[in-house]
């Protein structure tokens, strides 16, 4: 991904630690954060200024190779990174990937350098393979950021409409606001600015009426985890768009990389939900009419708010899984499959 | 409804011209407006100062009546105060009760006078019938604000709501922000703390999820559109959660006063849905830290935005209607008995 000229990824190693896009600061102010220790690793994924299942993963993977250097203790390194978020298992493929390469420090960076670019290269794939879902002028609906920034390149669920962009298919995206962080409205609507993409923000209640319209053809999302029976956990409110998209015959692909896939989690039953701080709900933040990065408050003061970041979409309502190793069917054949080919089965 | 010992109603006539909640500064400040001409009137419905179907057809009828005691002409006062909002069919009821009383502009006052006591008694007898709904506890899903700020009294889906609180069945409501306006998050959070009923605010993205876990008995929201065949226009959002009831089986359920049944529109399709402006949904107020009213910008500089401010939910969605005349089936049949037990059959 290139932003104002610069190739960018949303988190690289640096001598001095981990640097990463502040993607909280996005779409206001392009800045980069550094995390010299693992508690500034954990305090990142946690505060959300890196976010989007596998770039969490690939985050936790150099966060566990700095521990290594610093000669930080690797065991509560490891369980503080795992105990960050509870709900996108790549967080844990990123860590087990640079475990197992010690003891040494430079064994475990090079393990998380080669987590990172296979996760470049997935998204790289899952472009490739989703690019066939694309007919001239196509109109997707998405949902929350599966761009590069949550993947460090391409994306998942957007990689395919670069590469259908890229290709002159001349794509449509409609992005979903994606309450309570926004991260449709703020992320995804920046990177397909960048990269020259046609697209209209719409409220994520306005998704349905837009399907039943006929205004979508195409509904991609990413997925935080993928259990082995193919139900998917995703972002909050991925789960109304998928019966939206059922109730009107157009298509609902998720697209993920195979460190998404969790065959050790039977069904999306077994995906611990996490909850969030209700204030995420209760406020929203913006820059004000001086350009200021401002909070302000929507509800009446003393509401309490609930606020449950993720869903799971059943199997049933998936028409596919797009993944580095090609389209899969959402059900344990497909899952079984998409990680035979890759020697994971 | 009484708020801070006071009676109050959303809108009210008066010497001066026609009052009202303004109901855009809630529920940061309780604040009155007041319309001296046509043109005010039409202003406050169009910025949404009074919003809310039965709400709107008040104020259009105080609006004509005011219009007949200036001596305004009568047929462009009318035709602007219809022009206001397309969806709403209620503004239409209002100003054809008013219409229909003149000439004189004490005949006209006294009809605005009648369409407002009957839409407060339609919003008692509606909280009388949806009662019957409630067991201890319910838990009860709602959309966007249908409560006496857009009916006057006690209100549409709310009216059972506060019914059942006071006879001590204690329900819970889980209030929908309803983005891009957040008339839950602003409006019905704060009715709700007005009358002790117990709720939580959630995304409008969560509420298909917590649909799913088991945590909705029973869904109810307003309309602002009856068509012949019981097809629903509402707030954008509403049809999603009521795919989500239908999904799991959970009742879902529009109350709405016959002024909002429109035998002339045969389905859905045929309803008007208005789109607002892009602002709506790429800005967001609320007030800031020190408690002033501001507004910021979520999307990036140059990010466009669609806006449908309705959606349609199909009758075979939709368990029953509540209307003041009983709880009546959602198709042909059931418009027509709701119709004819009024004598507009």
């Amino acid at each position: 991904m290139r932003v104002g000229g610069r190739d960018l990824r949303a988190v690289w190693w640096s001598d001095e630690g981990v640097r990463f896009v502040d993607q909280r600061l996005l779409p206001h102010a392009l800045e980069f954060g550094l995390a010299r220790e693992v508690e500034e690793v954990a305090r990142a994924i946690e505060e959300m200024a890196v976010r989007g299942a596998p770039a969490l993963g690939v985050l936790a993977a150099y966060g566990l190779a700095l521990a290594a250097r610093r000669g930080e203790p690797l065991v509560p390194a490891h369980a503080r990174l795992l105990a960050t978020r509870p709900t996108a298992v790549n967080l844990r493929a990123g860590l087990e990937a640079v475990r197992g390469a010690g003891p040494g420090a430079d064994a475990m960076l090079a393990a998380a350098r080669a987590h990172d670019e296979a996760e470049v290269a997935a998204g790289t794939a899952i472009g490739g393979h989703g690019l066939a879902l694309f007919r001239p002028r196509t109109r997707v609906l998405t949902h929350c950021n599966a761009g590069w920034l949550a993947v460090q390149d391409w994306g998942t669920a957007l990689a395919p409409v670069y590469r259908a962009a890229r290709a002159g298919l001349d794509p449509f995206v409609y992005v979903s606001e994606t309450r309570p962080r926004l991260q449709g409205a703020r992320l995804t609507a920046w990177e397909l600015a960048q990269e020259g993409v046609a697209h209209v923000v719409v409220a994520d209640s306005a998704c349905a009426h837009l399907v039943q319209r006929g205004l979508v053809d195409l509904v991609i999302t990413g997925a935080d985890r993928i259990a082995a029976n193919g139900d998917a956990a995703n972002k909050i409110g991925t789960y109304g768009k998928a019966l939206a998209a059922h109730a009107h015959g157009v298509p609902f692909y998720v697209a993920a990389p195979l460190t998404t896939f969790d065959p050790a989690t039977p069904t999306g039953a077994e995906i611990t939900i996490e909850e969030r701080d209700e204030n995420e709900v209760l406020t929203v933040e913006g820059v004000d009419e001086s350009g200021r990065l401002a909070r302000v408050r929507v509800a009446p003061t003393g509401t309490r708010a609930l606020n449950p970041a993720f869903d799971v979409t059943p199997h049933g309502l998936i028409t596919g899984i797009i993944t580095e190793v090609g389209i899969v069917p959402a059900n344990a054949a497909g899952v079984a499959a998409a990680l035979g080919r890759a020697g994971r089965g």
